[in-house]
């Protein structure tokens, strides 16, 4: 496990908690969080009521080390940080290994999905590349509530065989062929439940918002079938579900993120008085870019672009955005 | 106009302040609110705050005057009391008169849609028969926060017509030639809100209602494309935005009541507590039935009947249902 956050902790759990035999080992880039686990079992930052069980020496702040015992590395660094993370890692160490996406973002100044990175920066051959998506809050990993994962590959068999490593009593996974799909629909989310914070912070009620979510899975439809056009159901978990548990959530930074644009903040006061950065800003960046070579019509990422880059008032914005929906 | 809940009082706010000429009638069985309304322009049992402002000779307890001098009858009446309300009424009463069904319901005994019984028990033709659907809370437009509707009729031309008598500042319109769709997703929504109550009073969270209600807009497509196959997108507002209003909304009476089936009331305890009928409870006994003869793989409808009406366990029947989502 690659990344010290609540998802990489929710994940660790989910593998820990199955009853498969396995060696888990973690990294993460902060020494104090990785004494706190030695010592007291918890990660101190992150799903703090989690008890972890992985052996003291199993857990490091040496990538090198930790990447070079894994057969399967799970990549769970925000997108941001994904290049950084692994700056010190040659195409040579990930050879072999089968490499699992757990972020939800594109990688930046290469507008990439993870993916389409690994295998173009660090040679890992399509076939070994899977993607873990949700609707999943690591919140309620936590609670072990139930939830259901996909997971997505374009070797199926493989995608199969590390649900299986996954499968708890509180976690059910689906299968998939469609990692690009996959991986597409858990980024525009983002941007969707932005949008929905700024419709809620401007004053739309729930009405509009029904309909916002309505024209939100039909964009991520349109993009998807446009990149990477096989035979899909958009309204399945990974991509509807996703988008309803990011979008409906109270929880969501990127809800809460739109939210304070929409009552007026400017991005910095509103990442300031958050003290995090919501996925979503960076996803309606990296969607613009990448949307200018497929051209597919997208209104509302389009105007979440428009009011976190280009400073339109949000009032206006979302106005004109309703005549555009249906 | 005939009935006087939040809906039709809502639906006569739109049409007063739509600017088209037009006369409205309205009735409504209760003399007390009647004689309210003449008084003091306003609905005293449902959104009180709208001013309405309707001449007072307008308003009546007698329905086939009422009737007499509309072109267009809205039904707004809940469909349980469908039927009572119309004992009067002869089908030649009906005669040369556009029917618009606001009701979101199955007409009890008959388990027939509100268009097929209009049109086998008062040969309204089809294409005098309009339907409209939302997503839309009433007190929402009451607020007049920006809402969508649907109208929708086999005669597109008079769906427009219509369309056009509701349009305000706050009410866009959509226009739909599927009836039958339109009018099962409604009532089928109400059920899948009731399924959602009974999953977080059961104790399930938010990552499982996405998966819940992703799995519950493909239940809506099987059942209306075996129904009535036509050409549809099930994405739009109509459907999966109506269903979106009902299942994630806090005040939605469905989401109420399964609330409180899925923590151990009893129906009957239940609605004494609620004071008032959800009507996803009868929609599933109406819907099991109707479904006998098309035989659509409705796990999550099955499950509600099976807890409401055979007194199953909501947490074993959750469990199980469980086991059929992905």
């Amino acid at each position: 496990m690659i990344g010290g956050g609540s998802w990489a902790t929710a994940i660790i759990k989910m593998l820990s908690d199955n009853f498969s035999a396995k060696e888990i080992y973690w990294w993460m880039r902060n020494a104090d969080s990785i004494a706190h686990l030695q010592k007291y079992k918890h990660n101190p930052n992150y799903l703090s009521s989690v008890e972890i069980r992985i052996p003291e020496d199993n857990i490091s702040d040496d990538i090198a080390a930790i990447i070079g015992k894994a057969d399967y590395i799970v990549l769970n660094v925000p997108a941001a940080f994904l290049k950084e993370t692994l700056a010190g890692i040659s195409p040579e160490q990930l050879k072999g290994k089968k490499v699992i996406s757990a972020i939800k973002g594109i990688v930046p100044d290469e507008n990439q999905i993870i993916g389409e990175f690994l295998n173009q920066k660090y040679q890992v051959p399509l076939s070994d590349i899977l993607v873990i998506s949700g609707p999943c809050h690591a919140e309620e990993v936590a609670l072990e509530k139930l939830s259901y994962l996909t997971i997505a590959s374009v070797n199926v068999g493989l995608a199969g065989f590390f649900a299986n490593l996954l499968n708890t009593r509180y976690i059910k996974t689906n299968v998939s062929d469609d990692i690009f799909g996959t991986e597409y629909a858990a980024v525009l989310k983002n941007i969707y439940a932005v949008a929905s914070g700024i419709c809620h912070g401007v004053g739309y009620g729930d009405n509009f918002q029904a309909v916002l979510i309505s024209n939100a899975i039909r964009e991520i439809k349109r993009f998807v079938d446009a990149v990477h056009p096989i035979s899909r159901d958009i309204m399945e978990s990974a991509y509807l579900g996703d988008l309803l548990v990011t979008a409906y959530s109270q929880f969501s930074r990127n809800r809460t993120f739109g939210n304070m644009i929409g009552k007026g903040y400017t991005v910095k006061s509103a990442q300031l008085e958050m003290n995090m950065v919501a996925e979503g800003y960076y996803a309606a960046s990296c969607m613009h870019f990448i949307n200018k070579k497929y051209k597919v019509d997208m209104p509302i990422s389009r105007a979440v672009y428009a009011i976190l880059y280009e400073k339109h008032s949000p009032h206006i914005e979302m106005r004109l955005l309703t005549e555009q929906l249906s």
